[in-house]
């Protein structure tokens, strides 16, 4: 918050607040007296007083009631306390609250509840920082197999891995499974599902699986690759056991999955009921993506995305058909990989418009713990195995 | 779209575009030829077509590969139809595309992501409206209880539905248990956990839970009432299944839970293996109701959360702490409430801010197929009982 031009630069309300942030000693997204600290950029209606707004989400957030409606101990035990008012601008501040772990147990979808559940329906409250208490990082416990993990499975060291989408939906199982042994045999590292992929007519899910399996082990066999397959198992609740079922039975060694299509706290389940690696899709994500409301991108698919179990995060990379810009990549790339308690670090995975040409210029950039999800631009190589091994040998030669 | 100032009103695009839209015969909301239609609203960038926009939705939202590289059977079955474009500004349009169903099969996650998963990353892209197909409808299945089915289980009929929340957290069970006795004697109908009170060791969740019950059950004994208590049901993806177990043996009739918090299919499984109604909350969901970008309140809190098996939809009311206009509450209610195929209808649900004063106004504004909650003005009234009656004394005298 120093580079912010500000008039009230660490105002701060309320008697128990410390004098210096309780996370200023500790790793950075740490934080460690035990409460959750949550930083929020305001933008201000007319009149608004940012100090007001502030208090005000601390209610909100927890017993949903008045102050004046509370018991004084039960107001200190439960409600979130402002910590900091930093007004930057006429109509904008950056406010720090905390909150008491009591607030939300150990529930992951109360955790999110707490952080943005009644306020996504209120104007101008961004939430632009997290420090997380060790209780919740041991709570949700983070990668089970993490970017060291998708090493391990894949063989692949010292370079980016590298990952595809099957695809177009529409081609049946048999088409799909094709594809997939060309880009096992062309030295891809894990060919995913589109996420679009489902139980579609056109190529069912136990078909698609049984047939890609089938068709990756072959090519492994054929050309000594190691190349995984990972089907997407975003499914209904009441499918999702039996899809995770079948994929293990398979022989996968991880899936693809879309956490806000069925809830974040299923990476947390796949993770401990079925051990599965987890590619996570930002899917359904971008409204939160917002200018003055929402959440930063780094926080959603950062944090969330890897405390929840994510091994590998999807995201739209800077200049590719979406607009994350190249400073929200580099803020994921840093929070899926920064140390954080002793969590496993999640790998990114820049995707959406990538190219087999720009791949080593990616690779450098980004560095080695990167997965690149190259889709489109391998499609349009027409022999498929042959632009995976292009995309291979240019990765390689980028690696440091 | 009849009312839009409109340059190109009604300028279609591809060669099998209908000259008259399919719904145009039919029920609001329902489309006759299979397929599923999808209203946007589109702000554009400086140059940027709103045809090309639209076409490029048709193909981000299935396919994902660009036109060039599909075969052009497999791009007419499967891709989005761009079948109208109609500018209403020089950086604004409507558009309207449909889906075969062959690209969701009867998966309610691939539905929303085909609704709104990639280009909710994209800026500029507002769904406005949904036509939906009877396969959908009938996939999806709607409310398992509906309007009528609370009207048996609470005996309310004639009326508005009373409804208030136990809170705040931070007190021990046995103080949420004598709350919610205390309402129950004066003869409010539902009592339902507030949506943040989730398992913290405050109040456990099973311990909640049972003297929840119990304090209901005496107070219908006693003051021969029909009040039901809903219970939180919102939680990790492992442990629902036993909360819901919990609640199913405990007599509960009903729950509440938040579906933006857990996955949208969650209802379904809640309604087919539990038979429980539901109180939908809209935890989490605020982010998609923009102004330029997301789905239109209606649609999300209205046809989806019906769709899904939400018996009750709670919505942040007009005039209350959050910001929905009255306009946007008429739709909600339309959209809970009209005839929709087959479906049940659910019963609109506005909280936030209404008082135990205002609620005779609102009980004859919004009619009686509705579900007045109110929670912090009841706890004003400091006797809750007291207050709770005065409550459904009002909401009686207002009732037609």
């Amino acid at each position: 918050m120093s580079a912010i031009p500000s008039w009230r630069v660490g105002a701060t309300v309320g008697a128990r607040t410390p004098a210096l942030a309780p996370d200023a000693e500790a790793q950075p997204g740490l934080r460690a007296d035990g409460r959750l600290g949550v930083h929020y950029a305001l933008t201000l209606a007319r009149g608004e007083d940012a100090a007001l707004k502030a208090a005000l989400i601390g209610l909100e957030q927890t017993v949903e009631l008045p102050r004046a409606l509370l018991e004084a101990d039960l107001a200190e035990r439960m409600t979130g306390r402002v910590e900091a008012v930093c007004q930057t601008g006429s109509r904008a501040a950056r406010v720090t609250l905390s909150y008491p772990i009591g607030a939300i147990g150990a529930d992951l979808p109360q955790c999110l509840n707490l952080l943005f559940g009644n306020i996504s329906l209120k104007p101008g409250i961004r939430i632009v920082g997290i420090d997380w208490p060790a209780a919740l990082l041991d709570a949700f416990g983070g990668p089970g197999h993490g970017a060291s993990g998708l090493r391990e499975l894949t063989g692949a060291h010292g370079r980016p891995l590298l990952c595809t989408a099957l695809k177009p939906m529409g081609l049946t199982a048999r088409e799909l499974a094709r594809r997939c042994e060309a880009f096992a045999r062309g030295g891809i590292d894990i060919i995913k599902d589109d996420h679009g992929l489902a139980d579609q007519p056109a190529a069912p899910f136990a078909e698609r699986l049984a047939r890609c399996r089938e068709a990756v082990e072959r090519a492994n066999a054929g050309a000594g690759t190691r190349a995984l397959y990972f089907p997407n198992v975003t499914a209904p609740a009441r499918e999702l056991p039996h899809r995770l079922d079948a994929a293990k039975a398979a022989g996968c060694r991880g899936v693809l999955i879309s956490p806000w299509l069925v809830g974040l706290d299923t990476l947390r389940f796949i993770r401990d009921d079925y051990g599965l690696a987890m590619l996570a899709h930002p899917a359904l994500t971008g409204s939160l993506f917002g200018r003055g409301a929402g959440m930063a991108p780094e926080l959603v698919l950062g944090d969330l995305f890897r405390l929840a179990g994510a091994d590998a995060v999807i995201y739209p990379n800077t200049g590719g058909r979406f607009d994350f810009s190249g400073a929200v990549c580099a803020r994921l790339n840093r929070h899926l990989r920064r140390p954080l308690g002793a969590l496993r670090a999640s790998l990114p995975t820049p995707a959406g418009g990538m190219s087999v040409q720009s791949a080593a210029e990616w690779a450098r950039r980004y560095g080695p713990d990167t997965m690149l999800l190259i889709g489109g631009s391998l499609y349009a190589q027409g022999d498929l195995a042959a632009g995976a091994a292009a995309l291979r040998r240019a990765v390689e030669e980028a690696a440091p």
